[in-house]
């Protein structure tokens, strides 16, 4: 089978590899980024291809030779990419997470028989997947809460955080506001509001506060409260807000000199971004905790998912791109062995109600070592 | 005595007030805000000149018909302002804190028989003349430390900051590296370095970090251990570092896009300066200690000068313009009066070897209600 990856970045990398091992496969990359992809080839039975796909054809074009797609580009660019991929008419796992709303793109899916499934990555992703798991074993679900993070082990001052992912990504964490339910209803908060404090065993103190995570989950599970929450090590979050209050988020363009125009928030991504850039080899882990609440034969449920993964040295793969990526591996090998076939767009939640699919799932992430371990009382 | 007062800002205009209601003085303020020169006007014994300021030939020609000059310009222009007063050949005392050294213009200044006393505000100023006398009571001088602040009454987040100076001069307390003396030694610091807590009688605890305001008592008083001081409320300075850090007060420019090049600065001033503006009737207050350690006869001393000074209501003058502005004004006096008649360039600690120019400051002080407490031990 001819599977695409397109995007050779920090997780485009490692999915490549991941899906290069099996016999099954045939893996190309495409990225512009022409040592990225040289990087990638050397030593694997991995193909690459040089292209600009910020250009919708040449995506097309490109896609249209391979069966399979994994669509790992930045946000920004996600949402195009992926309507590329379903005008070629080919399967698709997405890991852009991209801001847009994927089910703009469901009627030309199912009109060109394409399954696409979006944001296939740690959350959203197994988030989604968990919840939906949890939620599809209780009669009432009560209370949903995602708490995530992907953190560097060394904590450096002043931010005390880097990322695999396109850092703008990041910022939009920080800036978009985050919808939640409450009461039955979805409401909207700020980002970066009701820090909390958290402790985790092996990790220690975080801090939690709300961000735009939910995404398809706010409708497609119908819970009384939820919230999914992002975790950082304690301080983050007030100095990104300390940021954001002065105006340094702002995407409006001011006058700084005579000619001279600037959106803040550009030189802003330009100053964080040399210090976000986590560094090849450097060690992250990503840590989860979904709590699921509810009720069923009129007894209080509570399932608890924890995720505690770490950094793999010996291959030398980041710990957020392990995490994020193998999910988006092993549910493109769902597709591939025809297991899963709706056509359109597929939240991962849709994978979540199956208990079938969600053991494939956790079978083999736990073979690559990412290990969820699930309480239930 | 025809008086003018170059700059209208928020220390020159009550500096023009404070003149005006003197019978022998007849006071002109020049700038090139008109507004602020109208103001000024309404009901006072003023007049104005609207000129641009930036212009070295401008302002010689108009201080030309004037016996005494008072610059209160912001630094960024003060040395070109004090040099185009000094090539007029008018006496003149200055409140621009320039960050440039002074002394380059003494030869000029003494050529042309001008008189012209500099850095004359709280501090550097009223920190300058109180040393210089102590030192003067002293056979050994071992410490002298200045913790100085001008800050708002009412301190909200981010910042618990606003200025009535320009506030780039502030940025430049942020970044321009401070010197002081140890063990004999002028030696340089990082500004916001070494911060520390203090507290003060009516104001509670506040916090202290390097920065260069010592300038002339560096080579003018022989101390083996000197230091001034930047007061802020707790939690500023690491904030201001933060932002150093990152880069946001960089003076290089970088790339931000296609054709856009940015200062780091520009941005960060214009962003941060909507929130530093002390706005009119906006109640502050001016703390200063000056501490000075040394030894008479064989047995220790030490002197401490207290200064707390709060907004006028009454008048509506900020207390920063108050303190510093009425220093300026009083030396002014002791100029007209022909008290003082060395001529070249005057740094402040020159009035402080001579008890009766001391007491001529702190007593004209006093009147206006800046009130200096001297312990002597």
């Amino acid at each position: 089978m001819k599977i695409i990856v397109l995007g050779a970045g920090l997780v485009g990398g490692p999915m490549a590899l991941d899906l290069a091992a099996d016999e099954n496969f045939e893996v190309t990359v495409a990225d512009f980024n022409k040592s990225a992809l040289n990087k990638l080839a050397a030593g694997h039975k991995i193909k690459t291809q040089v292209k600009d796909l910020s250009d919708p054809r040449s995506v097309t074009n490109l896609v249209k030779k391979f069966d399979l797609a994994l669509n790992a580009m930045p946000g920004f660019m996600g949402y195009q990419t992926l309507k590329s991929v379903i005008e070629a008419g080919k399967n698709v796992v997405d890991i852009a997470f991209f801001p847009e709303d994927p089910f703009t793109l469901d009627a030309q899916a199912r009109q060109n028989k394409v399954t696409a499934i979006v944001d296939c990555g740690v959350a959203p992703g197994m988030s989604n997947i968990l919840t939906a798991f949890a939620a599809s074993q209780l009669e009432l679900t009560q209370k949903v809460r995602i708490y995530v993070g992907g953190l560097p082990e060394v904590r450096r001052k002043p931010f005390e955080y880097k990322a695999v992912f396109s850092p703008v990504d990041v910022l939009e964490e920080y800036t978009r506001p985050a919808r939640l339910v409450r009461n039955g209803k979805i409401i909207t908060l700020p980002a970066l509001s009701e820090i909390e404090t958290l402790d985790f065993p092996q990790v220690g103190t975080l801090e939690a506060f709300n961000s735009d995570g939910l995404r398809s989950l706010l409708t497609t599970v119908n819970a009384e409260d939820m919230a999914e929450k992002t975790l950082r090590y304690p301080g983050h979050a007030e100095m990104m807000k300390t940021f954001r209050t002065i105006g340094f988020f702002g995407t409006e363009p001011i006058e700084i000199g005579p000619n001279t125009r600037v959106r803040p928030i550009d030189l802003t991504a330009k100053l964080f971004f040399k210090d976000w850039k986590m560094d090849t080899g450097e060690a992250d882990f990503t840590i989860m905790r979904i709590i699921v609440e509810g009720k069923r034969k009129n007894q209080h449920k509570r399932f608890v998912f924890d995720l505690l993964d770490r950094f793999d040295p010996k291959a030398s793969v980041h710990s957020m791109a392990r995490a994020t990526g193998y999910t988006a591996t092993t549910v493109l090998r769902l597709l591939a062995k025809g297991l899963y076939t709706k056509k359109g767009i597929s939240p991962p939640e849709y994978l979540g109600r199956s208990k079938d699919h969600v053991n494939f799932i956790l079978q083999r992430l736990k073979e690559r070592g990412v290990v969820y371990k699930m309480s239930e009382r």
